[in-house]
C-alpha cells in the first residue's frame, strides 16, 4: 500500500495521544481499567512487524522498550503484558499493558475482556502529562 | 534469582520442544487448534522483557523475527499474534501465534480461549519436524 500513514478510526476513537517519538505515534487507550499504552509505527500499509524493514523493526523494539520503561514508571504494576494481535484492527499497532493482580481482566487478557470505562478528563489529562513528561525526557 | 534455568513445569507440560535458539528454547504449543510457539529464554529469574539485558533483548527479539518466520513458512496465516503476558506463568516467555479468520478463537486472543485440543502424534512430528528445519535453516 502507499500513500500517507493515516491513524486507522478505530484506533484513534478508543486512545488518546501522547507523544510522537521518531517511529511510532504513542497513544493511551481510553480505558480507566488498565495503563494502556498503544504504539503506531507511522507507515502506510503495515500490518506485521515484518512488514517493517530491519531498521524499523529495531526501531520498534526500541521504542516498546521506552514506552514500557515511562508505563512502569507512571502506572506500578504488576506484570507487563506485551501484545501486536490486528485480528481486527489491521493496521499495526502494538499493547503496553500495566496489569495489577485483581483488574478487570485478570488473569486474562484485556483484549475482548469487556468494554472499556472511559476515564475522568482531568485524570486522563494527568496520566497522558505524565507519561510525556516520561518520555520527553527517554528520546532526549 | 539465581541458579540454573529450569523451565516452568506448565510450559513443559502444554508443550513440546522444536529447537534450542541461541537464547531461547523454541517449544510448539501441544494445541492442534492454533499452530502456536513459545520461546522462552534460558536465563534464571526473568518475568519481564526488562529483566533482560540491552544484548539479550536484542537477541530476544531476533529469535522472535526467526521463530515469526519459520511459523509463517510452515502454517499459512492470516495474521501473527505476538504476546508477552505472563500473568499466570511468571517465567518470561513470549508467544508467536499463527491465526487463521474463523479459528477457534477468531477474533479474540487465543490465551484463556477455551481448552487445548491436542495433536494426533504424527501430526505433531511433523509440524515439530518442519519448524526444527525451517529454524535450524535460519540460524545457519
Amino acid at each position: 500500500m502507499s500513500g500517507e500513514f493515516v491513524l486507522d478510526a478505530r484506533l484513534a476513537a478508543d486512545s488518546v495521544p501522547v507523544i510522537e517519538l521518531p517511529l511510532c505515534s504513542v497513544r493511551l487507550m481510553d480505558d480507566a481499567r488498565f495503563a494502556w499504552l498503544l504504539l503506531v509505527p507511522r507507515r502506510p500499509g503495515l500490518s506485521e512487524i515484518h512488514d517493517l524493514d530491519a531498521i524499523g523493526q529495531e526501531r520498534l523494539w526500541r521504542e516498546i522498550r521506552l514506552a514500557s520503561g515511562a508505563l512502569r514508571s507512571v502506572a506500578p504494576c504488576d506484570k507487563l503484558n506485551l501484545g501486536a494481535l490486528g485480528n481486527i484492527v489491521r493496521q499495526l499497532h502494538v499493547h503496553v499493558v500495566a496489569r495489577r493482580e485483581g483488574d478487570a481482566a485478570w488473569p486474562g487478557p484485556v483484549w475482548g475482556s469487556g468494554a472499556a470505562e472511559p476515564y475522568a478528563a482531568p485524570a486522563r489529562e494527568r496520566l497522558v502529562d505524565a507519561l510525556h513528561g516520561q518520555l520527553a525526557v527517554a528520546v532526549g
